[in-house]
């Protein structure tokens, strides 16, 4: 089998039990129930991806950030250069972008992947080269890269994630870098939310489109998804079809990461629709998500909505990187931490209401 | 002079240039120009407050927990019994309520304080006693205490953010404990915010209110203003009135960082109507508030909106003690990381959109 098979058929559903356990301590806490808002319920997330109450805090955490280049920048879909990629690319490695300081900012370490940026790249030893193609094709012409292709990048992100794992990570975090990538996400998330009325709803404007762009992004997104009429049950075809190299990385991250049981913290749209693609491989995958940021891209909404996941901070944020899930991180943390520190009623001799 | 005098003459607006500079360097970082949402305006208000351009990031950081009990309990506004309040504060002070775990999470230290606390509380070492009175009167049958005692419960404040200060705290954030208080608090809110159509606007069910209690609380409030009908410029005399000694204590402990050009972070909506009273007290301090948490109680989004402040996340927390402020420090923190931490366009390589 292949490694994307293996990961498949390793993935159980979370706990139930533990899920049931953490929703009645929560109660016992010396706290009015329920007074912990949306912390509470992704502390019990956790005690049921982790299968016991109280769940271990999620640390250290690893950012899984991926980079990648996309062919329908062909179009005009942004208004940044294609050598951006490149070049952000070099500075995370460097640690000069914003994602390195709201890693540092929260404990958390970096990864960066070069999983198909178009421009060559100086080999550089924070940025792991692991590049599939440089680039993607443009989808209106034709898929954005072959099936071989895309089971190679989820491959890269599966390896990633257990790498990670094996070396002690116990939150994995999405990131991303590929100017142009919010098109090819809108793309995704359009198909597997089944979006019936195009693709307005859930296209935005990425790192500054104008009206004229994002009309253009729109018309790019429903004339690729006219020409391969992707079928959302067939995760791998849809992903090669309209998708990008750092999408398929990200799903196969989130495969790897529920393979172990271990948490995911979502960035923003690029990350929604990357566990679009995950959960259509294997619904399972949806209880080991945690939905970090909610952003202005349009898209993410409707992911959120179809993964039954609920953003925990909205600051406005629309640059990806991961910056997103990493200022989430220090939240989840600390859900885990009311269950597993706070006094209950009785411990405490602290009367109810 | 009086410390509060001392403390309110020492007051300087926040630096505009430096605010300038902030918003120019925010332009200069490599993401695209607003890209960081919340997180950018939050930054260049440190900057603002710090008077220099990066500002040092904020910590260590001091959590100035106060608490205090209400003599319009009486009225049955609280499904709590008032003994919890001592209660309570033992158990923060032991290290086992909720917002220990999230200060440990935040890397926070949290100083309690008993200010007003109606039973007598045993003699614990994490517990400053500064009690002006056992709990305030019952503001629907005259004021909750007399000038002094509130000018007195300003003052530990003032002097619990100074000797934090002194001590090393580059950040301060607010706390509380007191069984009844959210009912002073929209009181107090209502009365600054000037609500015209009475106080129900910016009442809520505090820490479980049915509706019931709900409306009891805002005939409560109702009464209490037109008992005293306190003059919103008056900031002693109407804390004094209607207020609690929780209340005025924030109050202080907000002058007193501003005094000092130190942030505060807000809590929820006791903190939000202590932030009121300072305001009253001197309008500078306006622009050294960070506001944490949206929450559940109806008077927050009228005070913010008074204050000028966007909160920084909305967990539908209700649960007060700081914790709304405390998961908003690492969020802060990395807003001043930002300004910091990050490469330019220039120092990166980076071509510009």
């Amino acid at each position: 089998m292949s490694l994307l098979d293996t990961t498949l058929a390793a993935i159980q559903p979370v706990s139930a039990e533990a899920l049931a356990a953490a929703e009645e301590r929560q109660n016992q806490l010396t706290k009015p129930p329920g007074s912990l808002g949306h912390l509470e319920t992704v502390g019990n997330r956790l005690a049921a991806i982790a299968g016991v109450c109280p769940p271990p805090i999620p640390e250290p955490a690893v950012i899984g950030l991926f980079a990648g280049d996309h062919g329908v920048c062909a179009q005009g879909v942004s208004p940044w250069p294609q050598e951006v990629t490149v070049q952000m690319m070099l500075n995370i490695g460097a640690g000069g972008a914003a994602i390195n300081a709201l890693a540092r900012q929260a404990g958390a370490t970096v990864w960066v992947t070069n999983v198909g940026v178009a421009n060559d790249a100086p080999e550089h030893p924070a940025i792991r080269n692991r590049r599939v193609r440089p680039g993607t094709a443009d989808f209106t012409e034709g898929p954005a890269m072959t099936l071989d292709e895309a089971r190679a990048a989820v491959e890269v992100g599966i390896e990633t994630a257990l790498e990670a794992i094996d070396g002690g990570a116990k939150c994995l975090l999405t990131g991303e870098m590929g100017i142009g990538n919010t098109t090819p996400s809108s793309a995704l998330i359009s198909v597997f939310t089944g979006t019936g009325t195009g693709a307005a709803t859930v296209t935005g404007r990425g790192a500054g489109a104008d009206d004229e762009m994002l009309n253009r992004k729109v018309d790019v997104i429903e004339r690729g998804i006219a020409l391969h009429r992707p079928d959302s049950t067939d995760a791998l075809g849809t992903v090669a079809a309209i998708g990008g190299l750092e999408q398929a990385a990200i799903a196969g991250f989130i495969l790897g990461a529920a393979s172990r049981r271990v948490p995911v913290i979502l960035d923003g749209v690029i990350a929604c629709s990357a566990a679009c693609v995950a959960v259509a491989f294997n619904d399972d995958v949806r209880g080991y998500l945690v939905s970090g940021h909610a952003g202005a891209e349009p898209g993410i909404q409707a992911a959120v909505t179809h993964l039954g996941l609920r953003p925990l901070v909205d600051l406005g944020l629309r640059l990806g990187e991961g910056s997103g899930a990493a200022v989430a991180l220090p939240m989840v943390q600390a859900a885990a931490r009311i269950l597993s520190e706070m006094a209950t009623f009785a411990s405490a001799g602290v009367s109810e209401g």
